[in-house]
């Protein structure tokens, strides 16, 4: 199949076009943005309503692979393809296929060199906490229900020591291959909430985010949030580079994919 | 069991107490409020986590009976109880007990002539419309979706032929048996909404509303919207008490029962 495309590919080089896609979803229900050997991922449920107007398979590269659970608002993609259809048709058609969990916001066709992932500049991320005795039975598949009450100025003031660039390793999930585990965080800003409907939500902005590095800084900020960890010990963990240190991942039910910035 | 039950009422009369709970519940997963032969109601899991305190089968009574697939936000239910429990365990006890979709907001102990639905003197409702090309991944199982545009002011116009006391007969579902089709309606309100993730909602408040009531009332309204029945046509259905004269019923999905008034 692959040697097939690249055939294709070079056959048609002249007459293919990048579209950029903007893409929602409800993360719940799947095992992720990227496509896997055993169930349903959004990237393989794009792939193939594309390949119906393509007449042939279409790959789609993410600017993020968000994990199983994980909620995307403005997750990003992008195919080459040879279809003409205008982009309106295609999103159209799109949002007709797509099961309703998972929406195309936009489609718009892009320079052929734009990339989603290697485009990218940055990227936003929110984390939503439930912080109460229980949860919305709207909301309990969007957040972290967190009933211990949690100091969030103690939180705002741990999270500043990971503003900037640093080694983020003592954050990084086990298992990837990353060439470097130094990034930039621009921000990181906490909205409070209030009671089983509203949620604490911590929005982080940076150039790009380690595998499970949103949901680790969050365990960890938690921890500081019950009084587990003074908010200074969040500088010695992030210099220690050990993930040892760190508090445990918080749960992908309660991450989104908010923007990615190109 | 019946039996059963008011031998032990007339026995315990003396220890038996009111509980008044306010109930929050996603209804996409379950057959409606009330009990039925088959599939998952709210009433029965509520019942079957008090009869766990009880030691014995527990009765509830709900304001309103919603049908298949509405949502509350603010659904209220009486139990007479003999279980010396205070409110707050009995409120820990069923959050504990009950799927993540069915909240229970408070637990009251209230006078023992209290019921639910005959003390209750007013009802508000509200139903959410997305009017948009397509609907947000996490909004779709909470509104109707309707993609031609509406004219919310024509809406509003038309609305007003329904506030205060008349007979609602053209807007009764079927097959309820009730002794009067009489209800009034004191209120009802258009929000404007915009986009696929801000829904238009409709807030309607009212001593009572018969089966379907609101549902076709908004089906009709949605008519007058794209200008397919004049806003002055409201007023004739309504006197014509004619069901057949009035709009489509109004999915389910759309539809909370917000609060209840005592």
């Amino acid at each position: 199949m692959r040697e097939r495309r690249r055939d294709r590919e070079a056959g048609l080089e002249g007459q293919l076009r990048t579209l950029k896609l903007t893409i929602e979803y409800d993360g719940t229900d799947f095992v992720g943005w990227q496509r896997q050997a055993e169930g349903l991922s959004i990237q393989a449920l794009i792939e193939e309503a594309l390949a119906k107007f393509e007449g042939s398979p279409v790959t789609v590269h993410g600017a993020g692979r968000t994990d199983a659970g994980v909620h995307a608002l403005g997750q990003v993609a992008t195919a080459s393809m040879a279809a003409p259809h205008d982009a309106a048709t295609i999103q159209r058609a799109l949002n007709a296929t797509l099961p309703p969990s998972v929406r195309i916001l936009d489609v718009a066709e892009v320079d052929r060199g734009f990339h989603a992932r290697f485009s990218a500049v940055a990227k936003t991320y929110e984390y939503r906490i439930v912080n109460a005795p229980f949860v919305s039975g709207f909301l309990h598949r969007y957040v972290w229900h967190v009933p211990a009450p949690l100091d969030v100025e103690a939180m705002r003031d741990a999270s500043r020591a990971l503003v900037g660039t640093h080694d983020f390793a003592a954050f990084a999930g086990a298992g990837s291959v990353v060439s470097t585990t130094t990034r930039t965080i621009h921000s990181i800003v906490w909205e409070a909430g209030g009671g089983f409907a509203t949620p604490l939500v911590m929005r982080i902005a940076g150039d790009g985010f380690l595998r499970h590095m949103v949901r680790n800084i969050v365990g960890t900020l938690v921890e500081v949030g019950t009084g587990r960890l003074p908010p200074a010990r969040m500088k010695e963990i992030l210099d220690s580079g050990d993930r040892t240190q760190a508090g445990p991942c918080a749960p992908a039910a309660g991450l989104f994919l908010v923007a990615v910035r190109y």
